[in-house]
C-alpha cells in the first residue's frame, strides 16, 4: 500500500424524507442560491418541497445548468451570486449541477479571468475561500455530492478542477427523488459508477487488500443492483446503487493505490466532440481499453475476473477475457450500445479526438504514463 | 438499508515518515499538550521524534495515561491544560491515549461536575467547545483515530462518550511505531477490530450491500493479516492490519445498519471487574455469544460463515457451527485463551458480573433489546 492522505468532511444525510432537516444544515441567516438543471426537478416538485423547507430564508433561483456544464452559464450564476450577496449555493440534481455550483462556489471570490481558474488540473485551484454549499443529489452517478471534483466546458474542452473549499458541507440522497428520471440516465449513472471504482482498481497491484475489497463490493453491488434499478422501482436496490455511487468516488476505495483515469481522459474527449452522454463513454471505451491493456493490467484483471465476476474455470487468460467481455455485455444489459460506429463516430472522427487530446498535452495516460496517444488511437479503433 | 447520516472530518496522514507534516497539520501559534501512556513511546524514541516536529511551538508533555483510562488521571491533563492555557493536544499512543484525550478535550470547556460529563451514552455530550486534538496513533485496534468516542473508567465502571467535537483533526498512522507493540497487545488490536466489525454486520439483514461488503473485506484481510503481523514483521500485512483497524471504526460500514454492541457491553464488565484486556474480553465473549444468539443472527451468521469463511459445504446450521467455531479458533491462533476459568472467572464472578450490568442498567442489549441477563449469564457461563 502506498502512503495517502484521506479527508472528506462532507456530512451525507441519506434517506427518505430527510429535506425537512434542511434547516438545521444551512445557517439561519443564510441567502441562499439554489441552482438546478433543466427544469425536472421543478417539473417533478423536488425544487417546490427542497425551497419549502427553506423556512423564512431569502432564496433565489438559477436554473438551466446544461448537462456537462459550461463556462458561460455558470459565470451568469457567478454574476447573480455577487449582485446578491449570496452566502449559501444549494444545487439541487445531477453531477452537472453539483459540479457546476462547485466552480460558481469558487469562482465567486475571483475577481476576474474567472476561466484561469480551469487550467490547475488536480492541483487545488488557488483560491482562498469560497461559498459553502450543499446539495440535493437526484441522479446517482458522479459521486460529486460526496467529493471536491467538478469538470466543467470551455471552449468545447472539458476541465478538472478541485480544492477543498468545495466539499459539500452535506449532501442529502434520498432515493425518491430518482424515480423521475428517464431510464436512459440510470443506465448512465451505473456505468459512471462502475467505471469510477474500474480506474481506482484495475491498476498495478500493491497489496492494499482492504481498498481492493472495498471496490469489489461495489463493483458486484452495481453488477446486481443497476440492472433492477434500470428495470423497476424497487427500493432497496436503488438505495444500495445511490450509496454505491457515492462510495466509488467518496475517496475511501482510491486511498493508498495507483489510479488509472484513462478511460475517463478518452471518455471526455468524446463528450466534448460528440456530445455522447458522460456514462456512456466510458462504457464505449473501457472494455476496449482493458483489451489494449491486458499485460500491464494482468494481475489485476484476474483478481477482477475471480472476485468480481466469479470466473474459476480456464487459464488466467481466458478468465481475463471472460471477464472484459462479460463487463461489456453489463452495459450492453442496460441498453447502452458500446460500439463508437452507433454514434456517428468514423476513422476520421477518431483520429480527431486523438488530435485533439495532442492539443490538450494528453499524451501519457495510465497511472505510469505508458499509455500513449498511438494506444489511444488503437482502443478508439478496436471499440468502432 | 436504513435512513443514517454520516460524517467524519477527521484528516488521515497514512504511511511511513509523515511526522514532517505535524507542522503544517498544528497551528504555528499553538500551545501543545502531548499526551502518552506508560513511557513505551519515550522508551522507543517516538515522542522524542514527535516533540522534535513540533519545530518552536510551545511544548508540555503528559505521561501516564492509563490502559483503561482513569477519569482521575485525566483530570490531572485538564488541570494542566487550564493551568496552561493549551490550545492543542497531541495524543501518541493507542485507544487509551486517545480516549483519554477526548475526554480532557471536553473536560477542559467544563467548569465544575466534570464526572457527569460521561453520563450521556451515546448521545453528544452536551458541551460547546472541545481543545482541537491530533492523534499519532501506535497502536491498532480500537479506531479512536478516526472517530468520536471515547471510553474512561470512573468508580471501576467503563463509561462510553462521544461528541462531534472530538474528532481528532487528524491522525497520523505510520505503521513503523508499531513494531515496538508487546505481541499480546497486537493480538489483542486484531481481536478489538475483528469484533467491531462483527458488532457492526452480524445483525439483523437489511439488505446494505455495500456495507455488508466491506464488512467482509475488513474481515478477511483481519483473518490474513492479522496472524502475520501478531507473528511477523512484513510491513505490508502490517499496513493492511492498520486501515482494518481503522476501517472497522470510523462510521463508514455501520451507516444504513443495524447495530448489536453486545459483546463490548459485556466484555467493558470483566475489563472494568477484573483487569482483563479490553481485546481479549471481546474474544472471549463473541463465540458464546454467537452460539446462544445464532436464531437472532441465523441469516447473517449463514452470509458470514459462506462469504468471510468461504464454508461451502453443509446445511446452514453446520455452516454456522463451523464459522463460529473457525472464529474462537481464530482467536486462539492469537494465543488468546477463550475461556473465563483461564483468567480465574467461576461462576461467582459471572453473579458478579451479571449483578453489575443489572446495576449499570444494561439490562436489555443487542439491536432489539432482547439480549437480558438471564442471556448474558448464559453467554458467560458457557464461556468459562
Amino acid at each position: 500500500m502506498q502512503n495517502f492522505d484521506f479527508y472528506n468532511p462532507t456530512r451525507i444525510v441519506f434517506g427518505q424524507d430527510r429535506l425537512g432537516e434542511l434547516d438545521k444544515l444551512i445557517p439561519a441567516s443564510a441567502k441562499v442560491l439554489v441552482l438546478y438543471g433543466g427544469g425536472s426537478v421543478k417539473r417533478f416538485g423536488t425544487l417546490e418541497k427542497v425551497i419549502s423547507n427553506l423556512g423564512d430564508r431569502e432564496v433565489i433561483e438559477f436554473g438551466g445548468i446544461e448537462p456537462n456544464p459550461q463556462f458561460e452559464t455558470l459565470m451568469k450564476a457567478v454574476k447573480v451570486v455577487k449582485e446578491n450577496d449570496i452566502d449559501f449555493l444549494l444545487a439541487v440534481g445531477g453531477g452537472s449541477v453539483m459540479d457546476g455550483t462547485k466552480f460558481i462556489a469558487l469562482a465567486a471570490s475571483a475577481d476576474k479571468d474567472h476561466h484561469t481558474l480551469l487550467f490547475h488540473g488536480f492541483n487545488p485551484v488557488p483560491v482562498e475561500k469560497a461559498v459553502p454549499l450543499g446539495c440535493i443529489a437526484t441522479l446517482p452517478a458522479t459521486g460529486s455530492e460526496m467529493n471536491a471534483f467538478s469538470v466543467v466546458t470551455y471552449n468545447e474542452q472539458k476541465y478538472p478542477i478541485t480544492s477543498p473549499l468545495v466539499y459539500p458541507q452535506f449532501s442529502v440522497l434520498d432515493p425518491d427523488f430518482t424515480f423521475s428520471l428517464p431510464k436512459e440516465q440510470v443506465a448512465n449513472g451505473v456505468a459512471d459508477a462502475f467505471v469510477h471504482v474500474i480506474e481506482q482498481y484495475l491498476t498495478q497491484p500493491v497489496g492494499a487488500k482492504v481498498q481492493d475489497r472495498f471496490s469489489e463490493g461495489i463493483l458486484k453491488t452495481l453488477i446486481e443492483d443497476g440492472p433492477i434499478t434500470y428495470q423497476s422501482d424497487d427500493l432497496a436496490a436503488r438505495k444500495n446503487f445511490m450509496w454505491s455511487a457515492t462510495s466509488a468516488l467518496n475517496g475511501i476505495i482510491g486511498v493508498g493505490v495507483p489510479q488509472d483515469w484513462s478511460t475517463h481522459m478518452i471518455g471526455h474527449e468524446l463528450t466534448a466532440m460528440f456530445g455522447i452522454a458522460h456514462g456512456r463513454t466510458l462504457a464505449i471505451v473501457l472494455p476496449s481499453l482493458l483489451r489494449a491493456r491486458k499485460a500491464q493490467k494482468h494481475d489485476k484483471l484476474v483478481q477482477f475476473a475471480e472476485r468480481v465476476w466469479d470466473i474459476t474455470d480456464g487459464t488466467e487468460d481466458e478468465k481475463i477475457n471472460q471477464a472484459i467481455d462479460k463487463t461489456e455485455a453489463f452495459f450492453n444489459s442496460l441498453d447502452i450500445v458500446t460500439a463508437l460506429s452507433h454514434y456517428g463516430i468514423d476513422d476520421e472522427g477518431i483520429d480527431t479526438v486523438v488530435a485533439n487530446m495532442e492539443k490538450m498535452g494528453l499524451t501519457q495516460l495510465s497511472e505510469t504514463g505508458d499509455l500513449t496517444l498511438d494506444i489511444v488511437k488503437e482502443i478508439l479503433l478496436a471499440a468502432k
